[in-house]
């Protein structure tokens, strides 16, 4: 397969994987597509640690790094020093009883002493997403990727300079045109239908006019999942597709086993856009947790970051306790797709084969 | 081109077009494709001089007729002579007082003495849709299509027993096997993305799914408005596509001048899934009636077919009145690439156009 992306990476699939897991990253790298780590979860030594992990286990295949900078949310102007303390201070006392009651009904105990707590920001503003910025261009990676909205400009300049290419997600035409301006190379067209932060407007609707917006190459993401969606996703004028949710059940990504599970046996409809993770609407696996934010009692969601710094520990409380009733996490509605644990390379291969089987049948089906 | 679904009907182009407007059905069916007329809002004796002035301009080309249904409702075991009135009496003051205020907010003034009035309830029911069924069968349509669920299983084979095939929408895979397995002949499987009644699963995300849930033909709806979208729609596996939305701003149609300038303005964003229309949760131009239903001042809605009955009139004052603000309509997202009228014959034209476009592209990338 040969377009504009393909010849931008030197890579052979216009396939683009986002995990939090370096064996996926690598795997999908070496498989002939391009793999690109969410950063967002790390600190600066640990993302040196993956991304050095990731140097001796991809071959020299190119692969990529995904940073969230998001062009607005609270606390924007304070200084990093202050930044934690400050936006603590803001987080209404109501609030946290919400959540203490929620985690209380279900049984949920506190976090004992010893366990990691606090990592309460994360790389959800651009004061914790530049360092991570900075380790990434340490390494070889060839894209750096960002979610919610256009990267600062600064931060394209750097990554030029470094011959690293620069991908942002939009959600609208308006948005494609904003990150083109400032100088964006790769445009993912993200529908509502994706896991994690997202918009409104479905992808297939998407595509076509983001498409027409924009003249660099834009990926199609947002309910990728088979070969099929694949061959859709660029009959829309995509010239690859960024996918997500698919690699969530992979036997190499390090997905806890319960969510695991969840994802293997829910549906499409089992997922919702939801502000209770990080304050923007993201979709989340629907569950008890995000019907609790919408219910009569709940006192309404944060704004961006102070809705994580809210539900951060938490969420970690969940995890450590079983409860799975309240587990959520990103999950797109592709998850209806995925059924049984493969490999990654696995997955690669049968996204090729069906692609295939589907340019074929449309061939068939005009008698070409 | 040549699927199941053309062989059904004899047609040229598998491109379904659902219109309340005869002129656009009529139109179709000449282009190849297969119109396909919304009954709802006829009475019997009005669908009967809609279906005789098709009969005289589709120069003899297949077209259908779409009727609703719908699974559940309330007042199903009402006798049919005290239908009306025992709903009416459901309706709470409340629902009628947050009404009559919201319309006072912006100056609607009420019906004239001599405007029509209370065609509250149209073919919402199974009681009101039979004599349309009834209707239908006496001309020679070649599709009986039914939205919100499967049809009763003695309406299927009274379509059948006059040699005419059966299609229902659905939104799930599950509720295509309901359809099968009552004999539907074709699935329409709608996407969220869709105006009017609709799920929650994406168009990319559910027609895969549905493809391999049935062995019956399926064309896919939701957020088909050109070419492209076609074309991946057929990728991910469809038969053929049903289309909507695409058809309210052409020449042909009776759509209302306020309405098409409001299509043709909007974006991808401008719509809503709201039960503010039906009670069901329909797609429609988003504004300040949806808005208002979803207010803190909000009753709720009321359940199929009493919140239709409850603002049936306020929807018909607020169209005579010229309250634009007001004026909501069943709408998909795909009214964002509609921006100009164009004849019907025009429409077809570059939908085929753009669809063999879309196909050569694919063949370019993988160098067939």
């Amino acid at each position: 397969m040969r377009t504009r992306v393909t010849d931008m990476f030197g890579i052979e699939l216009p396939i683009f994987a986002f995990s939090h897991c370096r064996d996926v990253v690598a795997a999908v790298s070496r498989a002939g597509g391009m793999g690109v780590l969410g950063a967002l979860y790390f600190t600066p030594e640990e993302l040196e640690m993956e991304l050095k992990w990731i140097d001796d286990h991809v071959d020299g295949k190119p692969y990529g790094v995904d940073v969230v900078m998001p062009a607005s949310y609270e606390g924007a102007d304070f200084p990093a020093e202050e930044l934690v303390g400050r936006l603590q201070s803001m987080i209404p006392e109501g609030h946290r009883a919400f959540v203490e009651n929620l985690l209380g009904s279900y049984g949920v105990p506190p976090l004992s002493a010893d366990a990691e707590a606090g990592k309460v920001l994360l790389g959800w503003t651009d004061a914790t997403a530049r360092p991570q910025v900075e380790v990434a261009l340490r390494h070889p990676i060839a894209l750096l990727a960002n979610a919610l909205g256009p990267p600062p400009a600064d931060v394209v300049e750097l990554a030029h300079s470094h011959g690293v290419k620069v991908a942002a997600l939009a959600s609208t035409p308006r948005h494609a045109r904003k990150q083109v301006e400032v100088g964006v190379d790769v445009v993912v067209a993200q529908g509502t239908e994706a896991g994690g932060h997202t918009g409104e407007i479905t992808t297939m609707v998407l595509i076509p006019q983001v498409v027409d917006a924009v003249d660099v190459p834009v990926l199609a993401a947002g309910g990728i999942g088979d070969g099929r969606q694949m061959a859709a996703g660029m009959a829309l004028g995509a010239e690859g597709v960024w996918t997500g949710s698919l690699w969530l059940t992979v036997e190499e990504a390090d997905t806890p086993e319960m969510a695991r599970q969840r994802i293997l046996e829910a549906t499409s409809r089992d997922t919702v856009r939801s502000r209770s993770w990080t304050g923007k609407p993201a979709r989340l696996l629907r569950n008890e947790w995000t019907d609790a934010w919408e219910s009569q009692e709940s006192p309404g969601t944060l704004p961006m970051p102070l809705q994580f710094m809210l539900v951060s520990d938490a969420l970690r409380r969940i995890g450590r306790s079983g409860a799975s009733e309240l587990a959520t996490f990103p999950a797109g509605q592709v998850i209806g797709l995925t059924n049984q644990v493969r490999s990654t390379r696995d997955v690669m291969y049968s996204l090729m084969e069906q692609y295939s089987e589907a340019l074929e049948r449309l061939e068939r089906i005009t008698g070409d």
